[in-house]
C-alpha cells in the first residue's frame, strides 16, 4: 500500500515478542478493513484496502507500539465509519490499545473538523476575552420543577459564574419537561445577564434523547435562545455530536457519561487524553467535561494533565477544545486545581456551590475569585 | 422510597465487607440519581428521586450483590435516560458491574419495547416457519463496486443462504456507495428469490452513519425494498436503534462492533448476556449478532450460551431476539455449533464461504445441510 492516500493509526499491542505482535496486526490490519481472507479478494482491492503494518518497537514489558496504515478510501468520508476502522471489531479482540492517529489526514479530507467555536470562541460568547480560567457550574437536582430550576440559574447567572450547564440527567422528566425548562432558564439567565456590566453567563441544556429526538432538541435549544447545547456523545453516537457541531450554531459541551468503559482498562480501550482529548474534539467537542482526579472519579493527575494538554494542543489541526475537568472540584479545591491547569480551563463545580451557608451567590462569587 | 414508580436494578460491587459494599452502592445511588448531596436537596424531591439499597448480599471473594431501587420519574420515557441511569457516570467510577434490570417495568411504561419482529417475524419473512435455524452471511470486501458486491449476494441467494447482512464496515464508500448499493443487491437477491419454490433471502444493507444520516438511510433502505436493516447501536447511539424498531417496518439486525469496551472486564460494565441478549433486545434488535466462542473473538462458550438463552428468553417481556453468532464459524464447525445451540440460531458465517474450491452455491449448500 502506497503512503498517499491513507492515514496512521498508533496501536500499543500484548504480544510476547515482536514476531507474536507482528502476527497480531497482520490479523488487526485484516479485521479492521476486509474482514475476510485476503486470499480470496481480488488483487487490487486487496493491495489497496488492507491495513499495513509499519514500525513495531518494544514499549515495556510484553507490550509494543506500532504504526499501522489505513486507507482513506476504507472510510469514505464518514466520521462513524473511521470509529469503527479505529475500534469496532477490535475493541472485541483483546490485546490492542488505541492511542493515537493522524489527524492532519483525517482533517485534510474532511472526515472530522473539530470544534466550531473552541476555547476562543466560548470566551468570545461569554465576553471573557482575556485569558483568565471560565467557571461553570450544573443545574440540578432533576425532580426539581422548571421553574425552580430556573430561579437556581438566575442565583448561578447573578453570582457571576460564566456557563450554567444542565445536569446530564436532566432529560425532559414530568418534573421539568425539555421545552419548558430551556424557556424558564433562558430567560432567567438573559434577565440576570441584562443586570451585568461586563461578561455574560451562557446557560447549556442538555439535548440527549432517543435518536432523531437529539437534532430536534438541539433545533429548539437553539430557536429558544440556549447560548450552547450539552451532549452525552456516547449515549446519542460520536456522528450525531460531529453533525451538531458541524452546523457551528452555538458550541457544544460533551459529557462522559456511559464512556467509562473505554478508558478502564490499563492494556485496551483508549487512553482518556487519547478519547477526550483529541477524538472527542476531532469530532467537534467546544468543550470537554471530563472525570477529573481528586475527587470521586479514579483518574489520576497525571492521566488528567495529559488529557488538558491534548485537548489544548497546537499541534493539532482542530480549533482547542475547552478542558472542563468536573466531578467533584469544589469551591476549596478550586484555586488548587486553577494553579495546575492554568487559564485555559473550564472549571465545573456542581454540588459544593449548592452548600455555601450563604448560599449559591455567595459560592459563585468565590469560585470565580479562587480561579480569576 | 416506595416500591410503586419505581424499577430495580441489579449490581456487583466491589468491597472489602458488606459495610463498605453499603456504602459504595449509597454513592451509587446518588450519582445516578440527582448526583449533589441529598442534604442540600428538597426533602419531598430526596426522598422520591434519590435511588435506594435494597438487599446486598456476598457473592464470591470480595464481591456483594446488590439491589438498588430507581424512581420512574428521573427515567421521564426516555430510553436514553434509561442507559444514563443504568450505567452512565457509574461506567466512569470503577468497581460496579450492572448485571440486571426489571424489564417488567420499564416495559410496561413503554421506555423500552423489544423487538417489532423478533425470532418469528424474521422466520415468517423468510418463508421459514418450521422451527429450524437459520443462515446467514456478511457481503463483503469493502473495495468491490456495488455490482459486483450483488453479484455475489445473488450467489448467496442462489445457495439458499437465509439472510444476508453487509459487512458492518460498508457505509458510503465511493467504492460502492449506499443508494447503489441498496437499489442493486435488493435486485439481485430479488431475481434469485423469484426462482425459488420455497423460502426467501433477505438482504439487510447497513444504514449506520454520522448523526442523522443513519436514519435517513434507513428510510432510503425500506423505500427501496430492503428486508432488513443492519445498524451498529454504539456507534450510531442505542436509542437511535431504539426509535428504527420501534417504527416496526423491517427487522433490524445489531452488530457489536466498539463495544467490547462494555464486556471486556470481569469486574466492571455487563456481562455479554445482559448487554446483547438483554439490553439490546429491550432496544428492539430482532437479531443480535455477538461474538461467538472458538472463533477469533474471546468469549467463552459458556458466556455465548447464557447470551444465547438471554436473547430467547420468555421470562422477559419482550418479543425474542434471535440469537445471531458470528466472527469465526466456519462450513466446517457450524454443524457443532447448531448441535450447541439449538434451532432458535442464525449462523452468520463470512469469510468461510468465499473460501469454499467450488464457489460460493456450494458452500451455501453445504452450510444449509449442516444446520437443517
Amino acid at each position: 500500500m502506497s503512503m498517499s492516500g491513507t492515514f496512521r493509526v498508533d496501536l500499543l499491542v500484548k504480544a510476547e515478542d515482536e514476531p507474536q505482535a507482528r502476527r497480531m496486526l497482520e490479523t488487526w490490519c485484516v479485521e479492521q478493513s476486509i474482514e475476510v481472507s485476503p486470499a480470496v479478494v481480488d488483487a487490487d482491492v486487496r493491495e489497496r484496502m488492507v491495513g499495513s503494518v509499519g514500525r513495531v518497537a518494544p514499549e515495556g514489558e510484553g507490550r509494543f507500539a506500532a504504526e499501522l496504515r489505513f486507507a482513506l478510501d476504507l472510510v469514505g468520508g464518514s466520521a462513524t465509519q473511521f470509529l469503527s476502522l479505529l475500534y469496532g471489531n477490535g475493541s472485541l479482540l483483546g490485546g490492542y490499545r488505541v492511542v493515537g492517529c493522524e489527524w492532519d489526514v483525517l482533517a485534510r479530507e474532511g472526515i472530522v473538523s473539530g470544534p466550531s467555536f473552541g476555547v476562543e470562541g466560548v470566551r468570545r460568547l461569554c465576553g471573557q476575552e482575556q485569558r483568565r480560567a471560565l467557571t461553570c457550574t450544573a443545574l440540578k437536582p432533576i425532580g426539581y420543577s422548571a421553574a425552580r430550576l430556573a430561579e437556581i440559574a438566575r442565583e448561578f447567572a447573578l453570582g457571576g459564574i460564566d456557563l450554567i450547564k444542565d445536569d446530564h440527567g436532566l432529560f425532559n422528566q414530568p418534573s421539568a419537561p425539555f421545552s419548558e425548562r430551556v424557556a424558564r432558564c433562558v430567560e432567567a439567565v438573559g434577565e440576570a445577564n441584562s443586570t451585568k456590566k461586563s461578561g455574560r453567563t451562557l446557560y447549556f441544556p442538555n439535548i440527549t434523547g432517543d435518536g432523531s429526538q437529539t437534532l430536534e432538541q438541539f433545533e429548539e435549544a437553539v430557536e429558544r435562545g440556549a447560548d450552547g447545547v450539552l451532549l452525552i456523545p456516547h449515549l446519542c453516537g460520536p456522528g450525531a455530536m460531529r453533525e451538531i457541531a458541524g452546523r457551528g450554531r452555538v458550541p457544544v459541551m460533551a459529557h462522559p457519561a456511559f464512556s467509562g468503559s473505554y478508558i478502564r482498562q490499563a492494556e485496551e480501550g483508549f487512553p482518556a487524553s487519547f478519547l477526550y482529548g483529541q477524538l472527542w474534539r476531532a469530532f467537534g467537542a467546544d468543550l470537554v467535561v471530563y472525570p477529573n482526579a481528586g475527587g470521586r472519579f479514579p483518574l489520576t493527575e497525571a492521566e488528567c494533565v495529559d488529557l488538558h494538554r491534548a485537548a489544548l494542543d497546537p499541534a493539532l489541526p482542530f480549533r482547542a477544545s475547552f478542558p472542563t475537568p468536573g466531578g467533584g472540584i469544589r469551591r476549596e479545591t478550586v484555586g488548587r486545581w486553577a494553579r495546575t491547569y492554568g487559564p485555559d480551563t473550564v472549571f465545573l463545580i456542581g454540588g459544593s456551590l449548592y452548600e455555601h451557608p450563604d448560599g449559591i451567590r455567595a459560592a459563585c462569587q468565590e469560585v470565580v475569585e479562587a480561579v480569576g
